[in-house]
């Protein structure tokens, strides 16, 4: 089984006007993450606007995203229903498909107890052959892991990685000491990833390095080299497009930061507004202070 | 364009676990209620668990409902959907297949402004020449319909009622205030009905209405005959059943409370709980209170 | 015992710059509501901002208000603390100085489990002979009553009210039906009042009847009588006015109303803000909106 | 003016059940914790129990604090009120006492605005020559700084502190980069006291430092020392105590902690409960684990 590491940018899904996936523009920005050093890919994450997207929007863009990749990092795509039926299902297809492993997303409506959540997640994992994923969201989502669903859930032999994105970094130790080397923890865009690397995290997954991705990786590979200092100071400049990123709606910002760059990955899926013009200037600015910073920066070698 | 009011019950879904629509119960169900004096049936709310159901569900449940209703009463359908493109297209399916009204619930993942959230109702209400029931469940939803937004969607020539499901009455009376006649009630389960009908409510929406339609129905005549001390017992027993509903998970409580009445409606969708031993104690209980209630109670006229 | 119903206006705490109560304005505000006819006076609620007074100012504004009252009508002092040995030094005094009730009010920091708020109450009761209203508002306080806890309490010889300021006006018909009449109802002023007078409700306790209590009075006769229809043409007036006090600050918003009708009771303690001039606008409109109603409505006799 | 950095326990406040500071005891604990290394005192924070004592308490705990500590370290000693009056009040006795610097709490009622947060703020910092340290804890009170409010106080000349209570350490960067040198932070106990050090933080200030002094001590030592890997090493048995005492009530935890080392610290001000016997249970293991740690931990020199 593979094993996940590093920095894992949160796919946009760029949706057409009409619905169809543009196919082309996201095969150009595969190869632009992967060339820029990214450790792997995660389709239909939060920023990827999972919940927007009907199934065969879903379906393709997974399919695009593991023939482009091409192995050369693995791809994490997302599974996300209410009932174990369908998340099954999608399960099934992604490793049909070729993904390398699950991102597995709870949408519950009615409040749950952990004895479904558990039931959930465990189904997932029994679904494939693939390494899991957990992932929580409480801000978006309504349903939370609580530690002891964790603790069961990371005695499953395909359940090795969690995605935690609360802005509660002591519950990641939390996660860590109580799981005792059986679980792995990916910081969010919510939690600072230099603190998460400090206390023992595996990487990061998250929208904001699908626009700053080099500058992601070389605060991972200073991070991984113990070099703090540089690390520190590459990363209060990048902390300022979190800060953005949280400011603005996900996937508007990210698209927003994108178009930027010359990729035209569309607008959020309507009724959700695109960047704002003052948006697209904070963006701008927030960009360029990243550069900057990541010029600054030394090597990890 | 026909008129809705009265007492509609949100009809469970019942699904065997081979994930078909249990028809020939459902049919039963709908005729028991007719039967009952209901004066409209609503698929696809909340009780109705639409957010566990995949478009093939959904489509199949609101056929059989047109067919078996047979216009004997207004069927006004759910719609659901993140997207204004998916549910506009739910909305057109629902009005080629016969509904009278539509239920518009929107299912936000990120937060969304009152524009985007303005866009979304309208868009469905443009869709078709069916009248439209706003719906807003803050317990929920990530959304939710503010007085401003309210007041500019009433203005739609198709859009004149709303069914909020938020407990605070108050609020009821805020939007008739602020409507001037555009917009009707219609109250959820969290709201006592009595109350709602003595501020001028058009009636109810709910879950515990498919359990005990003729107590339902009894109360409404009670409370439009104006004999507000009768209504008043009966509404003091029935509201048991609300307590209940709310301490319980909607659907695992309805469809329970169904079972008991030999209706073989099925389980909630996994991974949700199906009703516990003492949530059945209780609610044989309170479906006793009810009736006790209901024999008790003097007719209307 | 006496016993306690109909309309209690929230007394505001007209405190000069120095920190001196403007004795002369409370007295003359006293007799203004007595003559309006209010059925009891409560010093020290929220909208008294207690929490912002010092114990010299809570003392002093309880002494006038026992002696200009003399008798007239109830007075329900606030006793209000986070623990038990204040709370019960508060509620001696008040007893002594010769008020007609207690108002008790738990102020927590830390969460507290339903045996400590249990404990907080009842020894409020036990502390004097006096009746004792709970109060619970849930959005201002830390701490909340749970149906055990009111069923629980409401076994207390003592404790025979409740007034509640959640919006959730289905709690209240909870707590009558749980409490099987050994606790009566007060609203606050987020619930609409008329609708709790439907359920069975005493009255209500609420700021917004300090500044029109003579139309809340014909309010609190007409449900009375049982004239509905002409309640609720009153209601619907009067709860633009409650709508109003929510969106302001309570204290700012009384204080300014008061102003308008001649009373200088100053302005809400630093640093809370005093009545913008557009709150002063909307507070004006409100009150001759309510003026109007009650010249509109027709005697409860 | 004097600079405060490092370990900072919040003191517990002993109290006997007649309501007198428990004085020896007091003193007692003040010698243990200067002696175990730590930086400053902290009298009247949250685990001091400031909202449950009265001014004659309060008083008499800082006379002591500053009596006993003698100047062998920095005491800030609390300062919280509702209105300038009172906290401006409590400032300036504090500082003719002889504290060294202010913990400033703000304890809100009604919701309020930025520009009464500052001019609250604002207000204790002119009424002193001390040095302010604000303190913000969104789980326990009704207000919160916001980080455009932050940047405004953190131009006054005597505010240069923040103790930050949230859950998110994320906020503690954006505060360090909004004020660029102008505000040092203190992490509390619900952030990992490392990952704070990492990103520049100048110490914490918490209830946990109360139990563990001399592990917290060292731990501060490691961080400043860069030896992060040994840092860590001590940070994670630690945190097991932050888990804990997040779990209980604070209060109850660092009196019930003390209490099993041989201080008699007493109860923590009814209604509040006592440490239950589970969480005795749960504190020795935590101590024993943390002792353990420190006994592996080298030194940082």
């Amino acid at each position: 089984m593979r094993e996940f590491h590093g920095v894992f940018p949160y796919l946009v899904s760029p949706i057409g006007a009409d619905g169809h996936v543009l196919e082309a523009e996201l095969r150009r920005l595969i190869d632009h993450l992967v060339a820029a050093g990214v450790h792997g890919l995660t389709p239909l994450g939060s920023t990827g606007e999972f919940a927007y997207l009907d199934w065969t929007q879903r379906r393709r863009i997974v399919e695009i995203v593991v023939e482009q990749t091409a192995g050369r990092v693995p791809v994490v795509a997302g599974v996300a229903a209410t009932t174990v039926a369908e998340a099954t299902r999608q399960a099934r297809e992604f490793a049909a498909i070729g993904a390398d492993g699950i991102l597995a997303i709870l949408e519950a409506y009615f409040p749950i107890h952990d004895d479904g959540v558990i039931a959930y997640f465990s189904a997932i994992a029994d679904a494939t052959e693939l390494p899991v994923v957990l992932y929580t969201n409480p801000n978006f989502q309504r349903s939370d892991l609580s530690l002891p669903a964790i603790d069961t859930l990371s005695r499953h032999p395909r359940i090795g990685y969690i995605k935690d994105a609360s802005t509660n970094t002591g519950r990641l130790l939390s996660i860590l000491n109580r799981t005792d080397g059986r679980m792995k923890i990916f910081a969010a865009s919510a939690h600072i990833p230099a603190t998460v690397m400090l206390i023992g995290g595996a990487g990061w997954m998250a929208g904001p390095a699908c626009a700053i991705p080099r500058e992601s990786v070389r605060l991972y590979e200073l991070c991984r080299a113990q070099k703090w200092d540089a690390a520190l100071a590459l990363q209060r400049s990048l902390w300022r497009v979190n800060e953005l990123f949280a400011a603005h709606s996900l996937a508007a910002c990210i698209k927003g930061a994108l178009q930027q760059q010359g990729f035209k990955v569309g607008a959020p899926l309507p009724p959700q507004a695109p960047l704002s013009p003052e948006g697209h200037h904070a963006v701008a600015r927030a960009l360029a202070l990243a550069a900057e910073a990541y010029a600054a920066a030394p090597s990890a070698a």
